[in-house]
């Protein structure tokens, strides 16, 4: 049994776990009405009493958690793109073949851009922000590490006989650039397709389709392996 | 000798003559000064007093010959957009080879980015304006052509057995996404390439590789030339 002595203590700890998580729940809240905002709008336009309505708490918790406005886009473009930058990191490093890590990382990138395709205008935005302050921290902790686990996918292919030599920077921009433009030009999708919106079934035809080209654009006559 | 009325005539013609060809210059320095303004501010951001100022001219003018802000910017989308499409129509109809064909086309559309990075932003915008009165004409008289005319290199490099098969509609945005991409993201382009911009030599680079990307995966096995 334990003491009361304990007890208080352990009782303050779960106190503390608490409003630890009341506080991520809040925190997470705010973020997820950005992101929910965006999405619907097709564009980084809101003002933090749109977030207040759609997260259905007071703005001045932005002040608490973020100091403003750029601050919780800011933790959104970490949160949100951050994680992504992990996974393509730990792809990089995983232990299977050079071919399917680029697949994976195609597919993942163009679902990524399928539900957040106002993501490469808000770094954009957020690069220009608060006097460059954000700019490096995108840029070392971001997109650094982006192209970074990219080159290694393609050394990778490389060792293994199955890519050509690229520049991985140059290369860098076509991918996202490809993987992001038809979530940019949603009305020519509707348009000629005839579909309401970039669908699922869309959204798997284009991904297939951009894989084989880049595998085979990629591809070199003399193969190792 | 001409009879003095027909002196008379030729001279009213001329009068006529000059007064368009004035006409022509002062429309011709707005969509100039409003070309300038874009490229200037990487950003479509601009107020007729800015066109006004930039252009030399009234901004009373604009209104005279577009209506407002929204015809002028379309009248802009018409001459640039506008003949750059004629331009890849004019291509895909020639007596080359589509390879050819689809490497010029690729080297154009790098160079008109890099012209006017902005212009897809502004295609975006204009089709949401003055409640879609501009966007069955973006779409009709702009993107379908160039979809039309990208399409038909697409089935000459096929019916020639140079190119596999392969969905137009999603190729288009394949390939204007990653002609554009590098020059979304300049800030990038910078940071890893030291360079101040986007230059001539980096612009090269990045057609070349992406022609010979391009070139590698569209190419089929059983070739028929």
């Amino acid at each position: 049994m334990l003491s009361e002595r304990r007890l208080n203590m352990v009782g303050k700890a779960l106190s503390k776990k608490r409003a630890v998580r009341a506080d991520a729940t809040a925190r997470d809240q705010l973020l997820e009405a950005v992101g929910a905002l965006m999405a619907e709008r097709e564009s980084i336009d809101f003002s933090l009493s749109d977030v207040a309505k759609k997260s259905g708490l007071n703005a001045g918790l932005v002040r608490y958690y973020f100091g403003n406005k750029a601050g919780m886009m800011m933790a959104y473009v970490q949160e949100v793109v951050g994680s992504a930058v992990t996974q393509v990191e730990q792809l990089a490093n995983m232990p299977v073949g050079a071919k399917e890590k680029l697949r994976i990382h195609i597919y993942g990138a163009v679902s990524n851009y399928y539900k957040h395709p106002y993501i490469n205008i808000l770094l954009q935005y957020m690069m220009k922000e608060s006097n460059g302050e954000y700019k490096n921290t995108i840029m070392n902790d971001i997109i650094k590490r982006l192209v970074f686990a990219e080159q290694k996918i393609l050394e990778d292919g490389q060792a293994e006989g199955v890519f050509k030599v690229v520049d991985p920077l140059l290369f860098y921009f076509y991918i996202f650039g490809a993987c992001e433009a038809i979530f940019r030009s949603r009305d020519t999708v509707k348009y000629f397709l005839d579909a309401d919106d970039v669908n699922e079934d869309i959204k798997q035809k284009y991904t297939k389709q951009l894989c084989d080209l880049v595998m085979n654009g990629l591809g070199c006559v003399d193969k190792r392996g």
